[in-house]
């Protein structure tokens, strides 16, 4: 567990580097990342390279003892390079090319960018590659941001073009997979076909999604041609990229799979400004962020992260990106910044050490404000190196060091964003919001979670959480239908096939192996429609939102005599059904009954809910308990643990407060 | 009266084509619509024709006693086809060319596509013109969805032209006719005229609107191409074309006059989503629609029709393509069947047999679901088709197949619409909204209503009702100064010539010889603002939405002594005046004060309202008398009408629940 | 103080021109503005004039002893000259070219249209120069209308990089001042840069905001040739330009620097309807506008005009071009022509003589009906021409036409507006607003106030108030230094170079010499989150709006003894300090709060609030004093008032009424 953070030398007079890097040190920071947008300053023209102020950076850190993480320069091509190769700009679902004058102004499928990136990558990687300051790499920045993923170039195309020859063989396979027969959308070969865009009312939904997974694919290639350049000039050091927070234009998965560190870049703040909270939500949690949103993308980036996940950038104050940019309350940087290790974090890494004055991002704060002072992020993050140190200091480092294990997963699947946004048949119909919603209520009962793709191993949980997942694979029903966990199952689940049709069976296909039912109607609900559900047990009334699946549970032949309906609705259709170990929900319930129905579930797969409320978090990570307090009222934990337990704070967790303690069984060595 | 369904064999595996027939006849189906996207398995490459699959599709229908609707398919031009000639593209308001991927990509200016029209329509009408199953045709396919109807191409702009210089002959006609002197507008000549979009600010209106009407004549041009066609091969079959619901881009009247048969497509749940209703009022009919649309387009399809209208495409269930798309309640498909057939339609037929599993419309409801189990839609169908044997049996076919007979009209016009998106003085007015408000209100009071065009005949008709109608024929004053009916008359009419400019003696233009006033102002007003309006008689105090017409109705002088000011403003200008027979209301007065004055107004004219409510509805059809409960209360009928007077249900009318009883004089033979 | 009136005799029958004039003329008319969209009429092919009609018209308005205010009709190119020159269209943000069709279509920067400009202004002003009935000139109309200052076409391109080299001289340097090398955005050349749309993401900002400067300074370059050549032939005739209302896309200070008469167009309503204010308070005025609209502008004007400034054009009754088009209250017309020459007006000249029945405007009231009927906006101008003349009579004359003297200057400043535009940091910050409420708050506390700029003499005020300036210039700082008036800061003021960077010292930047602080942080808040505001003194708790800066006052070191912390929001941060002569408000508070800081404010400086509450206003100007009637109820003047000190009305002032008396002292001779 370290510091970092995020420094840009060329944007300071050389005369300050020093003193920067020495305060780095005296605050506690251990790695320090740079370079990512530098090209213009490492090429200035094309193929004159200045290395020498770089040069002199790295070793200028370096001599502070500071862990340079080293980075490509690609998401910023100079204008130099797009007045040569024009075709490296992005063209719009507008049909507009993009313009030069901000970032990520590129093509993942044009083959200039393609080689101008592998020869910037040969260069950095060739000069630092063994620089002995240099201990880390990190690929571009933030693939995806800004919607850059989808380009509709002519290269995409022609690129395209191949991605579905190589998938469906001929184009009678196509033509079957898609049904392009609806509408006379037959094609008589592969140049025949456009991107999915300008139709007069919606273009394929199998043809766009497939535009969507290709999409996602020049992704990972593209990364995965840094990675290897890295790789070959710089052996044993760890890659990472720098992935936004639910940002899911692409599958962060398989780019993953190219990389030893996944690391993640956490605006709480500006996150909940952007995302699909209600205003009501924004304004609670204005300046604390969604107590279960960094938590989210933590237990994903774990997830897939071969060493320690990172923050790679750690939101230090205001940020200027949101549509309002309120300040963090006193306190969450540091909270934000424990939490990150509490879900197993090897590096909290800020962004960034001071300010700029100038540029678009002028009015981002850093850990140091413009005139060079410490901000209060930055006091913050000093406060975590110390307890930091303390921490060592007292022998619990290799608790914290230790493995998040958790009895619970839930799969979180990019494929499913990206056809539901093809096919969300109601217009709001938001598939993170069913995941999120569901992670939060196994976080308000106290459980910690692990977050999945499909393709996971899902030995060893107690609890399998599945929300919305249209495409099932066999692979999936197999591990679940050999698991003892048990297993919750969100609407529309199994609802397509892998070309986007509807399952022979109906929904949800080969999900109803293990459930015999079939979903013979849905329907989408406008947000001024929430039909009341009664449920069994000790749940109270609640109601649905955003969709129903109508459910056909063969109720009357007997032969599905373990059965049970858990949950109707007032007209009464089943809203939640059990069969086995199975629950299937038919809708997405209001946040309490959700809650309450996890508590239920958990409690019936051996596991113990301990509500904690909407503004308490706790995390166990190796030896250690955290708990983390988002609300504006101090919390007390159980006077049953004894005070000398307590590693980070007390018993008396105040707002915005962090504790943590020995926990009496150690989970990990 | 008969069932019909709306059939894709091409979509379904040949094998399974016999038991479809089957199990259409079973069913209670009469006819099937086929073909209208089949044109890429027609004509799978430029000038090959597999007709096989078509003619053993035909042959398997026929051999069912199903009688054929046969399509010309020229709502999906092929790929190929597209590529051969890019021009049949069309053209939108944003300046980009519409791409290929979903339906009605094709400019009705093109004479490309105008070729390839004539010569696929030769094709098919010639190979089945005269086979023995084909009983009608449906040219194209829903002109005007997805706002098709208005391209800016190079075609269009040069039939434009030509289009204009056949209206007025000469430019400075056409100067003087648009005021072009307003702004240095001028034209030298027709070639200097460009479609009046990509202005700083509004373009010329009366330009706008010539541009409408030019589009407008484009789509009857195109059609009448088709029928003339369809004539020559296939004389004696009627020909339909299926209209949408309110998607008023072309004058469907114009269309009409070249049609045997005005069909629509009814979809009464996506039709409430996607209107101009409150959130509220989408909730309130969510599962059942507003109880005046779907008969609202019964009666103004039936008036322009020569043979009985059709509903050619009926909703089953949910469908796809609203913004939210529930399902009706049960019973509902059952309504909306017998609600059409009692507004005179000669057929009801359903979209689609069977719901498809792949492609845009595949969450659309069928008859049957994808597993090919019969829905609840198909059911309810079902015993439609038995309720029609029983009619038939209990010898009350006649009454049924007699006429609609009706004492009001209302009159609708296309033309109206477009000049009020031109023109509408505040942003929210919206022609369908008034015509629809007087429609819902006149229903309310027990009135079967006959919507007709301004240039119908008004004869026999006791109370005529003019929603907002800004040009005013003369035709249009002498049918009104000749009738005897009362006439109530919507704000704005008379307000514009028929070069969109203000008449000379101002609004109500040629009307002011009915009715001796001066609109000598108006305004708009914003939804907050809703003046209080006071009405004299038993009319309650209102408010009123939207606009002011601004009365000078001469109560000085005294010359228009039998002038009333019936209701005024709290500012004192009059909201609605009578005289002799002529009501005008200056504005749109909340729902009740509409329903209060037309009650009134009806009386004056001699009928007798018989309020309903706002979820019960009648209709009468030849000798006998529907009732249709949209409500979720049980309706009871009075106890005077005979127990044994009921051909359909008895006194009590469940929620979505249908009556029908002989009504004791019979209006037609 | 006289009236005029805007008059197109090309729009109507030459027949009617004499007995229009005549009226013109009995109704009290003394100017009349013409021929500003004339253009094709005055030469309806290349180079081919037609003078008769324009000579005959000017001579039949001269007959009747009225003064011509000649336009140059460059806001309407006709068409022949469009497609001569295509390159004279603007292009737009989104990358398309602008259309012929309405007006204002030319980009200023195309040398095509300089040229053609040039020409016809030579020959309208060589010809009419010196016409005996020509007293006044008008160059073009309304620049900055309809969005149309910022265009994206090549010839704006070429002429921004000259711009942009003129001002950096050479491209290190504008890299430098820029921060071009935040994100590689470093050019090599001048050639290299782009207009700055189109990117991924936001575009630099400096970037953005100097080409806001170039446009602005391009509006100025084209009126400064127009004046050019109007002088050269009509020497003497003062030149005019009518601007309109807040609409800020360019500098209005640097325009009027060249003319003698700065005008505005006024229209309440339309304003109203299209600017910032909530609903709410769209209905609560919405037949009177707001009461410190247009007496903003008023003062805005009044203060960039050499002679006294105008209205060109007065709204006199229902306009087209709002989303919503009311009426204004009988008697508004009348107020708003008394209030412009309360504050400082020369002449009040309405829009427009007779309402015209066809093209775009046909829905815009005149002081005529189409039908040529004196309108109720026309009958209130007649009788303000008969309160002047009684005013003359009565030996006022000398009074009225005095000086508005105040001891209060508000700073408004249009690059602000820019700068704000560019960089919000929360997406609703909207720097007219914090002006206008300000503004408000004063007048609502019965003080006259001048509008100036930042590089206006602020010698003589007692209160200066400054809404957020972001780029405050060192001779501001001087002049604030220097003066012994009170200063009230805004927001923001400070926060940025003239480069749009961030001070060295952080914000208020050069401020800090006068206010020894620093805003260390700022957040931008959402509409819903309003902190709570504790003010000292009798100022009650309100709550901050949009916007907090955090400010250090060094209140540990004691060395600020002077700084008061006046109001703090509830988590301490102070809200409003004071320290001096000088008042830093760090947010924008609540209505009544401002208000009731102001007061406070406003009697430290000396001044005597004299609360009037939110519709009634007052205005001094020479030996008068004015009292506007906005509201529903009759206001009740001090009986102190003698009453035969009143030249208009009495001490009753009705709704929508006015009154006027003699003050005791009066200010000017």
């Amino acid at each position: 567990m370290r510091l970092g953070v995020c420094y840009y030398p060329e944007h300071w007079p050389e005369a300050m580097w020093k003193e920067d890097a020495a305060r780095m040190r005296a605050l506690g920071i251990k790695q320090v990342r740079i370079a990512e947008f530098a090209w213009s300053r490492i090429e200035p023209s094309p193929g004159e390279f200045d290395w020498g102020w770089l040069d002199r950076a790295i070793d200028t850190l370096g001599a502070e003892g500071l862990e340079v993480v080293m980075c490509t320069p690609t998401a910023t091509p100079p204008k130099w390079l797009i007045d040569r190769h024009p075709d490296i700009l992005p063209v719009g679902a507008d049909g507009r090319t993009r313009a030069f004058g901000s970032r990520r102004h590129y093509d993942f499928s044009s083959p200039s960018y393609f080689e101008a990136s592998k020869a910037i990558c040969e260069a950095v990687a060739s000069r630092y590659g063994r620089h002995p300051a240099v201990a880390y790499w990190q690929t571009d920045n933030e693939y995806g941001c800004h919607q850059t993923v989808v380009s509709y170039s002519a290269a995409a195309l022609t690129r395209f073009r191949e991605w579905l020859k190589e998938r469906y063989g001929n184009i009678d396979a196509l033509n079957r997979a898609w049904g392009t027969v609806f509408w006379s959308m037959e094609y008589r070969g592969f140049h025949e076909i456009d991107a999915p865009i300008g139709t007069v009312t919606e273009a394929h939904p199998s043809h766009r999604l497939d535009y969507r997974r290709f999409a996602s694919d020049e992704v990972a290639r593209y990364n995965r041609m840094q990675t290897d350049i890295i790789r070959k000039h710089s052996p044993g050091r760890p890659i990472a990229h720098n992935f936004m927070q639910l940002f899911t234009e692409f599958d962060h998965y398989k780019v993953a799979d190219d990389l030893d560190v996944a690391s993640w870049d956490s605006y709480p703040l500006g996150a909940l400004e952007e995302q699909w909270y209600e205003p009501e939500v924004k304004a609670k949690y204005l300046r604390t962020g969604h107590p279960d949103f960094a938590s989210f993308n933590h237990d994903l980036y774990r997830g897939m992260s071969k060493l320690p996940f990172w923050v790679m950038e750690q939101q230090p104050g205001p940020v200027n990106w949101a549509k309002w940019n309120p300040a963090p309350l006193p306190g969450m940087v540091r909270l934000w910044s424990w939490e990150a290790f509490a879900h197993g974090a090897g590096c909290v890494s800020y962004f960034r050490w001071r300010q700029a004055p100038f540029a678009q991002e002028q009015m981002h704060a850093g850990l140091n404000t413009p005139d060079n002072r410490l901000d209060i992020g930055g006091s913050e993050a000093e406060r975590v190196a110390q307890e930091l140190r303390a921490l060592a200091d007292a022998g619990a480092d290799a608790d914290v060091d230790g493995r998040v294990d958790t009895p619970v997963a839930l799969v979180f699947d990019y494929e499913a964003k990206w056809l539901f946004e093809v096919q969300p048949q109601g217009v709001d119909f938001h598939y993170p919001r069913f995941a999120v919603e569901y992670y939060s209520a196994l976080r308000a009962l106290g459980f910690d979670v692990d977050i999945v793709p499909p393709h996971a191993s899902l030995d060893g949980y107690k609890l399998i959480v599945v929300p919305p997942l249209p495409i099932v694979s066999d692979d999936l029903v197999r591990k679940l239908s050999n698991t003892r966990a048990h297993i919750v199952v969100g609407p529309r689940t199994g609802s397509k096939t892998a070309d986007l049709q509807i399952p022979a069976n109906l929904p949800p296909g080969p999900l109803a192996s293990l459930m015999p039912m079939r979903v013979w109607r849905v329907e989408s609900m406008r947000p001024n429609v929430n039909p009341r559900v009664t449920f069994s047990g000790s749940v109270p009334q609640g109601y649905a939102r955003h969709w129903r699946d109508l459910l056909d549970v063969g109720t009357g032949s007997g032969s599905h005599e373990s059965m049970q309906i858990r949950a109707v609705f007032a007209d009464g259709h089943p809203a939640y059904v059990k069969y086995g170990a199975v629950h299937y929900l038919s809708s997405l319930f209001d946040e309490a009954s959700t809650q309450a129905l996890f508590a239920r579930i958990a409690a019936e797969a051996g596991l113990a809910p301990a509500p904690l409320g909407d503004t308490v978090r706790t995390s166990r990570r190796g030896g250690l308990t955290w708990v983390f307090n988002y609300g504006s009222r101090a919390h007390s934990l159980p006077a049953d643990i004894p005070g000398d337990a307590f590693v980070i704070g007390s018993h008396d967790v105040e707002p915005q407060g962090v504790a943590a303690y020995r926990t009496s069984s150690k989970k990990t060595p």
